[in-house]
């Protein structure tokens, strides 16, 4: 993990360690939210691409992603100057469709009902001899996401105790695990969606259930892990908590009130401290707000409804 | 100043330095809306209130603000174990005075129509041996904020070609001219209120007019600059600019879409940097942000006109 770290310095933002509270507090935010294209995402995206050998490159990487990896792979692609497609649904927010192109991506639709992105991605990556570039199905992409662990032991001047991780393919908590190696790793997802935290207690990958609810934290809503984060995970022996929309909403607002945009996924693992899902230890407890990538008006909504 | 810095060490937040863009951008915000206390105000109180002897600690001190310096008054007496009383007009937001009241400090309120706040506050210092702490005319204030300047030189690992500072009574960014001798210091003020800008051109204090209009930069609505605070930035060469309403919510806009909360008056400086009000120059452009304290309705609000 070295070689990432060394990979996207100066490129990835170092983002901060903020103290939740007055000096000599334990409980520290590693603000990730922060962080260029407003999530953690660029780091392993930008760690994949650099490894793309330069006969290579003039055919380009391929993703689907409606959100966060779309921009990350879409913003590492222009710094290295390769092209990149990326499949997004046709129903995807403006919002992130707009950020994708305005970072040069080529945006490939598909229609969520009746088409497959995996298919299409699969088919560009073939027709093209482009690489195709997973959200976190990856050893180089989850080493990219550890280096935010890496950092927040530069930052502390030690392990810390505990890490609550934001999860949703797991790719960050996963390289969170590998990076700090002698620090307990909680996952947090939204409630229903918790299915790398059944999947640790079970001790094998549970899928998330068709009839999962609905939940605001659109960058979590991975139906299944993955085998390479879950292994991880399990190898680390991290357990998984869960917050609900209510409890996201209620972290939000903490945020916001720290000074900083955190979006509902960025918020789950903030939402299950604040919550009091997670037994006090001695030592340090980080709490990785994952994103900020929040639609304006969906953000407003929030902070009216909870005033 | 480097006793300053000494004395808010562990108590004062280090806040980030973010670069504005990709790697190798000269653009940075000095985000001192992560402050402790959502701005930048602590430092200068803390590092005031340190230097009261034990004799007169138990008497406490009083200050008058409605706004962030409270609370950085109110906070540095609870770390000191002082007693603090505040002097807060009776029609001032609900959210202010809790917040001060939450850390402890005692709440005098005045009618802003018919009482003066510096008379309470000079009476109530008089009667029980309290220690005034001005808001930005005190040397010992001004010393405490210039310690965002000295970090500012430490992050870059040098010393910026340009700050940009939010200005009310100029204690932030008189403190920052005499951190940063070597770099060019612009105070940035709103529309009507930029007092500290026609001083400087003047070379002499000018008043805020009376009939300046409103403005939601209700940080930076001071009528009046210091000999003190005007002497450090004349001294600088400093001069100034401002912002409209509409640039300061452009500002906090983009401030958002970095993952920040900034309210109006921090964001000022930002605004006059978008807006082009200021030449390119070689170099590195540090633009502080001052603070986050925002009622959530009225960010919600900004949010939404501007969406």
């Amino acid at each position: 993990m070295e070689k990432a770290r060394t990979r996207i310095s100066g490129v990835a933002t170092r983002t901060p360690l903020l103290a939740v509270g007055e000096g000599g507090s334990r409980i520290w935010i590693k603000a990730e939210s922060l962080q260029l294209g407003g999530a953690f995402k660029l780091r392993g995206a930008y760690n994949r691409l650099a490894q793309i050998g330069a006969e290579r490159r003039p055919a380009g990487v391929v993703a689907f992603s409606s959100g966060n990896h779309a921009q990350g792979v879409a913003r590492a692609a222009r710094m290295l100057d390769m092209p990149a497609l990326i499949v997004m649904p046709a129903d995807a927010p403006e919002v992130k469709v707009a950020a994708t192109r305005a970072l040069g991506a080529g945006i490939v639709s598909y229609d969520r009902a009746r088409e497959s992105r995996e298919a299409i991605a699969a088919h560009i990556a073939e027709e093209r001899g482009a690489v195709l570039v997973p959200s976190f199905d990856d050893v180089d992409v989850i080493e990219g996401q550890g280096t935010a662990g890496l950092e927040i032991a530069d930052q502390l001047g030690r392990a810390p105790a505990r890490v609550i991780v934001p999860c949703g393919g797991g790719g960050l908590a996963a390289g969170i695990a590998l990076a700090l190696p002698n620090s307990a790793i909680v996952t947090a997802e939204p409630e229903g969606w918790d299915d790398m935290a059944r999947s640790l207690d079970s001790g094998a990958i549970v899928e998330v259930p068709a009839d999962a609810p609905p939940s605001a934290c659109d960058a979590l809503l991975s139906r299944r892990v993955s085998d390479l984060t879950f292994g991880a995970l399990r190898e680390a022996g991290a357990r998984g908590v869960w917050a609900s929309e209510a409890e996201v909403r209620a972290a939000m607002r903490f945020a916001f009130g720290m000074g900083l945009v955190v979006e509902p996924g960025g918020a789950v693992a903030l939402a299950a401290w604040l919550a009091g899902k997670l037994p006090e230890v001695e030592g340090d407890t980080v709490i990785v707000c994952s994103g900020s990538n929040v639609d304006p008006v969906a953000f407003a909504a929030m902070l009216r409804d909870s005033a």
